[in-house]
């Protein structure tokens, strides 16, 4: 059944058999669900670039420090400050140190060319940038030269060994996401291989008669299955190792001999279509005499769910429409996730001003579509009818009503989750 | 050399000799380099999964309706409004048209079950919902039955074909990011492949003699290559194919060798290090009779940067500190990308008050690294100094601090890019 608010008080004593529940309580059902999956201890040792969008199993300490030695922050003269009186002084041009030279020692009264990274020489507390000093340029090595260089700070242009983390601190910790700039700091820290949580993997069901898949001449009264792709997009783009059975029927037996035959292994089932409360709802009549429950969030749309296990494989029903699908895969399974195991990372969320008014089921948390641009207003795309695929297509945002709104004016500040 | 401000009036007479330009300016620059991409027309057509992150090659008509014919919202009774005057009417019940079965035709004064989804039958113009019906539940089939229903307006709870997009109308324009959404769509629009640009490939060098490979022994004043790591994770996650050579050292022509032998056939080379006035800038050396130029950008940190070609295989020579490889890459090859062929998609674009007071160079576009937190705040993480990739880890977020500023206090509103 569609989501669509309904406006007749015969509705609650319709539905008083079956849970209602909020987005809260079924998100928080669906982590305890899957709370096995942090516990299991499946990780893997992978190359670092393997590693991209993984979340780290363990802490990591850092093994050395960062920068692992003083060194300059400049192209320029290492110096000690001592040797410069307020109104600097001449120095004589000692031999340079070059980027990746291993230590060198600073003759008092002396200026030591260094270039930007390289070394501190023992003895030297500041560096002078090549721009302050006259001349300007760096005197061929070998020559016996003299710079005039300006008073300076000690401490000046140096980076201090272990300014940005220290050996033995926390640099990572665990469940941290894993994009380029936490790679980036595993490679500084000399490491060529991470620990992470191995894929979480799922089977992917989508179910009705009525469903033909793309590629398929369509007969009248079918459709294409946008289910399929549109959630295996999102898994996948959430880092889930995604298996597809083909289409199910609206034949019990045959769901269930599907189940049987692919969700060994697994750590979720993921269904589409068949939770609500029609005459021909085959995941409900497939999971009759299983430890599953089907029940309504106040969520529009997205509202019919169920959830439990299958043979002991955690097991999510989701509803048949596509942005029903989206929805509830972002509002539940992947927050689930994130929240379990540190991956994938998390939607960020913005505020913004309506660019357009809207009403809501005062009753439920309702979830829009919408474009949020640059100047901090969200557009929403279509209505809010579950099926509306191609406004969803034109989104990259989701945009959230909470319960106990039923209209909101243009201009109104809304929460909303990029895509 | 570091981008870290010069406060002496010298540096513009020592700098006179080289160009300085806009960050927008160099961004154009890029993009003028990287035109050729655009318009090489290198497309493949791949299952839609695997065309996930990937745009469009061309534009995407709708090659049929959707929905592909008028269906019911809801679970309900299709009726045709003229048989239910303002009191509402007691309807035989008719045989059901469950989701999936083709046309059928509702005889006059009768009403017709009708599941979600399910074809109209021809004469119905209305569905009234179950929760509405007297009974609120559906007869077994065949039974001979009535139903009381209420006055409806015509067209309630219909989804007429073609509402969410027309047969013949422009569904996705060429350029578009394939994310969950679209390629949603063009499975329900019953396409199985899709045509997209072929992906960008990139031969990335580090150099650097103090620079060591991850997992390596590390000899005094020598550092890991973050940058290595850093970029390529940064390029993967952009859709970019990388190729890596190893580090090069500070002879130039090792490097020009590297170069002749890794370039050929490669869409684009990007190095780091070695592109500022220093002593030993092997990427400059490396290019003196190439056509490249070097020039300082009016940003920190990320300044100096090499353009041109090497054997014509446009070239990018970023600067050596990792923070400054990242912002010149999300700066500047990263939208001209976008901007080129529609992936990857653009970062998201926010506006957020700052958690701390900062200053920054008058003349110089900052980017500062930050976490962009929930209540519309951004922290900064770490100073200002390209260094930092501890800092950098614990960022999600860009800070732009645009050419002209010299201090903001907190809480003072800037422009975030959400990595």
């Amino acid at each position: 059944m569609d989501s669509t608010p309904h406006r007749h008080s015969s509705v609650e004593e319709h539905r008083s058999v079956e849970e209602h529940r909020s987005v809260e309580a079924h998100r928080s059902a669906v982590k305890d669900l899957l709370k096995p999956l942090a516990s299991s201890g499946r990780t893997e040792r992978l190359p670092l670039l393997e590693a991209l969008g993984r979340a780290l199993a363990s802490d990591v300490h850092a093994p050395l420090d960062l920068p692992p030695f003083a060194n300059s922050q400049m192209d320029g003269f290492a110096i000690r400050t001592a040797d410069l009186p307020p109104g600097g002084a001449e120095l004589r041009v000692a031999a340079p140190v070059p980027a990746g030279a291993g230590a060198s020692i600073l003759e008092p009264g002396t200026a030591v060319p260094i270039m930007t990274g390289a070394m501190m020489p023992a003895g030297a507390d500041a560096v002078v940038p090549i721009e302050r000093a006259v001349p300007d340029s760096f005197p061929v090595p070998g020559a016996d030269a003299l710079v005039r260089l300006p008073a300076t700070v000690a401490g000046t242009f140096v980076r201090i060994a272990g300014s940005d983390v220290a050996a033995g601190q926390l640099a990572l910790s665990a469940g941290t996401h894993l994009g380029p700039g936490q790679l980036g700091l595993l490679a500084g820290l000399g490491m060529a291989e991470v620990e992470v949580h191995s894929p979480v993997t799922v089977l992917l069901i989508t179910t009705g008669d009525e469903v033909v898949e793309p590629g398929l001449p369509l007969d009248p009264g079918k459709i294409y299955d946008a289910n399929g792709t549109l959630l295996a997009a999102s898994m996948r783009q959430a880092g889930l190792q995604v298996t597809r059975t083909g289409i199910a029927t609206d034949d019990p037996r045959e769901l269930q001999a599907l189940l049987r035959k692919h969700s060994h292994g697994m750590d979720l089932i993921v269904s589409t279509g068949g939770v609500s409360k029609g005459a021909y709802e085959v995941v409900r009549q497939a999971m009759e005499d299983r430890d599953v429950e089907f029940l309504h969030v106040a969520m529009q749309p997205g509202g019919p769910q169920g959830i439990g296990t299958f043979d002991g494989v955690p097991f999510l029903g989701f509803p048949g429409n596509p942005v029903s699908c989206l929805v509830s895969f972002e509002m539940f399974l992947r927050p689930a996730l994130t929240s379990l195991l540190g991956a994938p990372a998390t939607r960020p969320l913005v505020k913004a001003r309506l660019a357009d008014p809207l009403t809501s089921p005062e009753g439920k948390h309702q979830v829009r579509r919408g474009t949020f641009l640059a100047d901090g207003t969200v557009r929403l795309e279509g209505g809010p009818s579950s099926h509306l695929v191609h406004a969803l297509a034109h989104s990259n945002a989701l945009v959230h009503i909470p319960e106990g709104t039923a209209a909101l004016a243009e201009g109104a500040e809304v929460e909303v989750w990029i895509l």
